[in-house]
């Protein structure tokens, strides 16, 4: 165990894929993609030999790095690229000076980072998506089962169990739908050189964009926007929002799981636990979403053509979001997949004050354009 | 001068026209639209007289109410809508009956929340607007204006200006998309009734949604979304991306204003000042605006049918969040509209180590690109 | 009513008397208090003529002042003391020349921002008091009102309601003797002329210093703090835990309310409603809290010898800090005194699922060491 | 390397001691040392027999544990205790029944964050003594350096380099006092039982908990504080500060170290680099502050006897709190350390505009005063 390891927690607050795929496996192997694809590209442009990038291609293997050990080289330099690159360069042997021409840290770092969200985007996305079929599936299976509908907590009038989930499920899906729209829109290259001209590229520089982006599966940028973080604020507005709509749904969960309500219970990790260890899991996840976004925002006046601390704020912030987020939909996904709902007890909590047999018919009618909505699909 | 009357530093942090645009009288208007409106259409169904929709209509102007006293009465109840209603109902006489018929508060403040929203992103899509104009025309006239690239705030190799306002030009852009398609996209009319069932209308609840939408200019939602936030969450993210560009471009124009960077001068509220006051006070407004798009993303948990806290906790954050972004691109577009810049500085301060004369003519080109994208409009 | 005026949520976000000791009136007489005690100090160090500091005093008065005015007038300086100081100069006529001397902009701001501070303590303080005195009396009277104590929601083992009440005692205890010590220890005068050199004053700054403080019944601070921020710092994070610890008790507050479970019931400000409206408003106003402390913390990376931003940034947040902490408090006031509890259903809850008659003697204990804790102050 | 393991940016962002004082190793020795302490006081008040605290004792040993596989293990239950105390039960053997006696989860994880908050506050301490140590070190040497002094970063009148390091000296040591305090006063055991109620261990209770306290070597709390966190926030408005303050600070050096000012050159982790990447990382480490502090304050409202998300929502923001703060304190001693200080350079600056030799003697005796302050320790 390392000393400074953190995994403790990481079974409740680090749950599902969406860890992983934000660890530094899936950042060593993203930066090592971007310089590969950085001097595959060169060679077509004719400004590395062919040769030279099949050579990098073949060193830049995550296995032949140790992230922890670029983490700890990376003190002296203030990022982890300088020392990936400094052994990829030795591992290239006579291909060395092919290595990460022209580009500057900062290009290789922010488009592996890149490539990290849109692979993190997937296991969330993947969550989010079973999260909404389950309210889906409540919605449908509850459309007409009517329960007390409650404002500041107290009971109001009538609703539907259905009408609860379908909301539980708009929720859900505007959140997948921007976060969709963030990965297609929003994930680009970044290549510019040491203050984002291009520069060093002489003419091909553009090319190069294109090309990098073509391989990578990434968007092509108008700008270098090494300095210019919306693209990053986008991101963590659209995870700080999914954050958002998740914790609604767990915490009305855990009201519904108390014993005094009993409407719903179990959606535990364990299958015999009563306690809505799920829901509440997912709450403690992404409570620190809000405060990670501010940070995120807060780092967004990068100064001039490289930002003096800014920049690295970014890091571990985006990638704790990222977990924080995952690890809160991945919790709902069970909590809602293991949820027992008991339409007696909402008759009888319905009952209890002898409400008026008031008809929420038109709460159906919702519930059917919610998930018409949902079928449609992003 | 009320003793919390709060105006003494809006000069500097509420600059410009969206603070009045989210402002009581604001507020006022936008509920009592709401209430003329759920009357005119309510009557158009049939569920209330043509006549009391007229007289409500008649009643319903900002200047039979009093914004302060409601708020103070607004302690009874917890909001300010019931007090509004009572006033409304008492003007409106025999009609009163049919004010705010089966709406509940939330409905009338959430959506005229909506409408303010879109006023208020009238003025802050212009300033942002026209920062980027600003900033297209520094690109155009810099294009090849060279300067010095600097990267943590360090001397690196050559840019030019035309690209740093291109940067700028591109990241002010972005979050004018953004904000613009939030303003189509997201901003919806709220119409459920006291537990979002639409019960109170029986077979009309979802005409009623369709058509204040239409009269009121506002999108209808699937589902009535009072305790589905992510609409205030996707308005957050967008201001706060909007804050957190303009406080990039103006963290580089008070750097570049220093007297021994000298590259840029000007930009003061006072002409004959060469402080960079207005690109600090772009930064003191900004300031702002991460925490409270926390605020607001931390308020998404809200309980069932209404919260009991997280509702009420959104209304200042909300209103500050806009008047914060609003004054920093007001003050933004004021620094870049009376920019001075001094190209002859810019070229002593690139030649002062003696740098090598590499061409950053990709820079040209990237300024190019940024200024079509540009012109396209969102 | 002004266009941009913001007093429609006031009634539920700005409850109690912090707001107005935050509030224009009270900034403007603690600027005109630190500008007559400054010439006061200057007229006894022998810089200026005693009957200048008179005739300033004599000036120094709110009502020859607007704020609202001094507020518009700000935007060309960036600060409402340049216009303040123009004013109370032409107020002053011949003594006109003693205002001001030497001091700075900030010197004035940031001292006033003290007084400010130690006005709204008061009120703030009081609230607390009420609170921490309303828990004390809830944990005497039910010190043996058995009750189930619930984790994660759920029924757990028995406690009893004097135990959670004297919790909330604590909790609100520590709250105020952190603030309590705050403003004993950190509110200190600042002066210090524009780079904080003392320079203007000679060898008379020390002195100057040591007499403002007296005066303004201040701290005397070894050095200026200008922009070393650790002062608001600490205020700002004794402010957030006293929001945070109000939430708590009101958090628990609306649970116990909930029909289901009807522990305790009212706590409203309108008398005959049974809604924890009280309780549900000091939660939305404790919510903006961590998110204002966030900018303040974020605001303190100020510039050399005055911020470029990082000072303004700090105006709007420290007094919306105080008006929502200040709301809070109040609001959680009243719902504490008028509690109705219910130890029947307290008791019903807990024989509800035949719990063992487990024996929670020891928490009489612990509730006479909380009374006693208590009693002996701060 | 594990797929989520995260040290990427360790170099960067945890650097010095405070990461490994707050990772898995440092929580695993701390929970068992808090299971050994508690079976030690029982077997003392006779309710556990001594042989078997001694067999605890023997098992409790981090060795004998993972903490990857407790984290994973955790899923089930929601927190990592729980699978920790079955194994030391089955490895205490026979002594097993007598392991976390009475006990509950919170009790030995919220103790054993005092005991990390307690050994990660030492490094912090030590590392922000360095710093100030080297700010009174430069104010010392540099007493009558003189140098202009800047407002909103332009040049306004003279001061000194010495009064200038005397002013980050006043923060960092006001830093240091309040980490220093809440180390002392805050830091206390948690025990209580399920409910908090001490229940469980009959009339031993208060012995129970007064004999940990000394065992562990932290505070013996009045009450039970299991929901009542503003212990936590305490701990969390003083980490923020102290990120604060450091950041003020690296700021300033990041400025000096311009090219075009150079008044100040080095400070880097390489000592043959000019740029100031020490102050560069010190600034990206301690911008993830403001929000974790945010994070921890939102998470305060703990529902009734054990929270229903907000403590877990604790854990990692306390964690990244330190993490970020110690890595922050420990770049700028580094920065100070190293720090070339170019007096002629400031010379030069102060000259540039024929400045008039205005004498900030005053700056002198200011300087003393803050030597004699910092000399007298905390």
């Amino acid at each position: 165990m390392k000393p400074n390891s953190s995994s403790l927690f990481d079974g409740v607050l680090a749950r599902g894929e969406v860890a992983a795929a934000v660890g530094d496996e899936a950042w060593l192997t993203a930066m090592l993609q971007v310089e590969s694809a950085l001097a595959q590209v060169q060679a077509f442009s004719g400004l590395i030999p062919q040769a030279d990038a099949d050579a990098i291609a073949a060193c830049a293997r995550p296995e032949h790095f140790d992230a922890a050990d670029l983490g700890a080289r990376a003190e002296a330099s203030g990022n982890p690229v300088v020392p990936l690159v400094e052994t990829l360069r030795t591992l290239a042997g006579p291909a060395g000076p092919s290595v990460h021409l022209g580009a500057t840290s900062q290009d290789v770092l922010d488009t592996a980072g890149m490539l990290v969200a849109a692979q993190a985007l997937r296991p969330l996305l993947a969550d989010l998506a079973a999260c909404a079929d389950q309210a889906a599936r409540l919605a449908r299976e509850h459309r007409d089962t009517r329960m007390i509908g409650r404002t500041l907590l107290r009971q109001a009038v009538p609703t539907t169990f259905g009408l609860k989930a379908a909301g539980w499920l708009g929720g859900l899906d505007a959140a997948r739908r921007r976060l969709d729209q963030v990965r297609r829109e929003r994930l680009a290259v970044q290549l510019g050189g040491a203050a984002g001209t291009l520069a060093p590229f002489g003419d091909d520089g553009p090319d190069l964009v294109e090309g990098l982006a073509t391989i990578l599966g990434l968007g092509e940028p108008v700008l270098p926007w090494h300095t210019e973080r919306t693209r990053i604020a986008d991101l963590a507005g659209a995870l700080g929002a999914a954050a958002g709509i998740v914790a609604k749904v767990a915490r009305d969960l855990t009201l519904m799981a108390q014993d005094e309500v009993d409407e719903a219970a179990g959606g535990s990790a364990a299958a015999d636990r009563r306690d809505p260890v799920a829901a509440v899991c997912a709450l403690g996840s992404a409570g620190s979403a809000p405060g990670l976004v501010a940070s995120l925002l807060a780092a967004m006046a990068h100064e001039h053509e490289r930002a003096a601390g800014a920049w690295h704020a970014e890091w571990r912030p985006l990638r704790e979001l990222f977990v924080c987020t995952g690890s809160a939909a991945s919790w709902l996904r069970t909590a809602l997949e293991r949820l027992l709902v008991h339409p007696d007890v909402m008759r009888g909590n319905l009952a209890r004050r002898g409400r008026p047999a008031e008809s929420p018919d038109a709460a159906g009618v919702l519930v059917d354009r919610a998930l018409q909505a949902h079928a449609k699909g992003l």
